[in-house]
């Protein structure tokens, strides 16, 4: 395996290793990936995360099972399995289709292409969006995109860092993201290590900070975006597409290509994957031990997304490809782009 | 003074104690509060906290202290550090002006006709609300509204409560309420206590479930309502307000008449108090100490509280003396309310 470092990700002597997630911002802890059921143990307990940087890592895996001379069989049984780590990751399954799609000898060398691929894809999607950012401009996100979810430098963070990059004064709200707190924990570590500015708030209050004229525009990610535009994210991403809505500011949703589902006509056939009730009754992540703070065996609701329908993306949506407008998604803009893939 | 005991407050054996609501629901630790300052760094800790219940808990720590022998200068000067020690909560200041106007040698009677009027106003908001909530609804509430918020049943808690009690089958959604969770710690608490089916979930989630058609009616408290119906709760209250009205979901406000702040005009000049970056930063209460998971030094906005537009108060103010719709409101009935207690 040829050695490369992200941020999140590194072949080093020949080890695939992940930074563990889990223990950030406090600690930067590596964990090398020697088989791919190490690697969808770290999925599943969210080390690595982030629909991007998902497809990644389960790429290398698949590349380092084949090195370490898995036979065929084995590597599509573990292939299967890596597609069901994540259920609502699209990329996941795209990266490990492209794998199973080329000659056996060829897996290795498709898993690298896919990782220098995510890099361009991040500098694609920061090009195409940082002219919509402005000078003064205050920007709320949600969840992580940056860094720590990509190879690259992030989906809707590349274009905020960009923007900050080519100079224009920015001040980022940062959603904490409840349960899992990517926001308080991972994009507030990534916006200071970059010297960008920011605040950190809990989810609740954003609607109160754009009602105070605090937020000029929404920029965030995608788990998975249906043909009509209408798209998955982290729970708690609907709800501020509505209070957006409400306040008419702008809402951006940046992705790479690959996170189009082309099989899926809206978002209603997009499934949620429900997540373990301790995560609500107290917090399991960021700690040095999961606590509970709700009564024992509180009853729970947990779903890890929510879907949000298009017409509420009033800015637009940010590819790598390219910018497109409620109008142009109206219109069919992304089932062309699968045309043009195949 | 004489014994009684609630839920979240008593006196026993000459001594006043509140329940300790930041150690809630894994002990109930109740506390000694043997001198006003006590209460009042009980008040700013969240030991005891509901707007209507601070307004009792300060009265009686000043009975405790006139009946102690406190001088009538010093009363004074503790009854003006007690309004301070939570700026927002208008029932304090309401509560404590009561026993500033009485003559000196009927403060203690006229704290306990405060505690027995709470009591009564709770029964008061639970019989005007209850005909709001339906056989089989699922009502979503937010921060904590019940018998931890006052020396009665609660505000809008007490209007669940009562349709649980009156044989409705009904199911509770609770916002867990961030930063101080008091949804996910209290709430719970209470309704686990009465029975009352109810399922926990994050702030942000909130807005899918209305989406999908699972929450029937809003029901919350409020810690101070201008005279247009303006009002100030627990920051994530304008959050729920515009999603609700985005799903139109009627949305309830439950308060006694002790919340109308008759010297504001409307919302823009209730004070919003801000607290503890720590609070944001990670977990502060319902944990044996502290917990940050944000990077240290993370820049945090932290306000107590948000203000609701009357016009997003689509169901209505449910209040001990009657329920309000916007017209009402808008015609000036909670004016006429201040020219009735005149």
């Amino acid at each position: 395996m040829q050695n490369f470092e992200c941020l999140s990700i590194r072949v080093k002597h020949n080890e695939l290793q992940i930074i563990d997630q889990t223990k950030l911002p406090h600690e930067e802890h590596w964990v090398t990936c020697s088989h791919p059921d190490i690697m969808i143990d770290a999925i599943k307990k969210l080390k690595v995360r982030g629909a991007p940087l998902i497809g990644v890592a389960a790429a290398l895996s698949l590349a380092q099972f084949v090195e370490s001379g898995a036979s065929q069989v084995d590597f599509k049984e573990k292939a299967a399995e890596l597609k069901k780590s994540r259920p609502t990751a699209v990329n996941l399954m795209w990266a490990v289709d492209r794998l199973l799609s080329v000659s056996f000898d060829r897996v290795i060398q498709t898993a690298y292409f896919i990782l220098e691929e995510d890099i361009a894809l991040c500098e694609g999607m920061a090009t195409h969006g940082v002219s919509l950012i402005q000078d003064g401009d205050s920007i709320l996100t949600h969840c992580n995109t940056g860094g720590l979810a990509t190879a690259g430098i992030g989906t809707a963070l590349s274009v905020i860092i960009k923007a900050h990059q080519s100079g224009k004064k920015i001040h980022v709200y940062v959603d904490e993201t409840r349960p899992l707190l990517q926001g308080g924990r991972l994009t507030t570590w990534e916006l200071g290590k970059r010297n960008i500015p920011y605040t950190l708030i809990c989810d609740s209050m954003a609607a109160q900070l754009m009602r105070d004229g605090k937020i000029q525009k929404v920029f965030l990610g995608s788990d998975r975006i249906a043909l009509n535009g209408d798209f998955a994210n982290k729970i708690g991403t609907y709800s501020v597409a509505v209070n957006a809505y409400h306040h008419k500011i702008p809402f951006y949703v940046v992705a790479p290509r690959s996170t189009i589902d082309f099989s899926c006509e809206n978002g209603n056939q997009i499934p949620i994957e429900e997540r373990d009730p301790a995560e609500v009754q107290g917090v399991t992540v960021g700690v040095t031990h999961p606590i509970r703070w709700s009564p024992q065996n509180a009853s729970v609701y947990n779903p890890a997304f929510d879907v949000t329908p298009a017409q509420l993306v009033t800015g637009g949506w940010v590819l790598d490809c390219g910018f497109f407008n409620f109008e142009q998604i109206k219109e069919g803009s992304l089932r062309e782009l699968n045309q043009l893939n195949s």
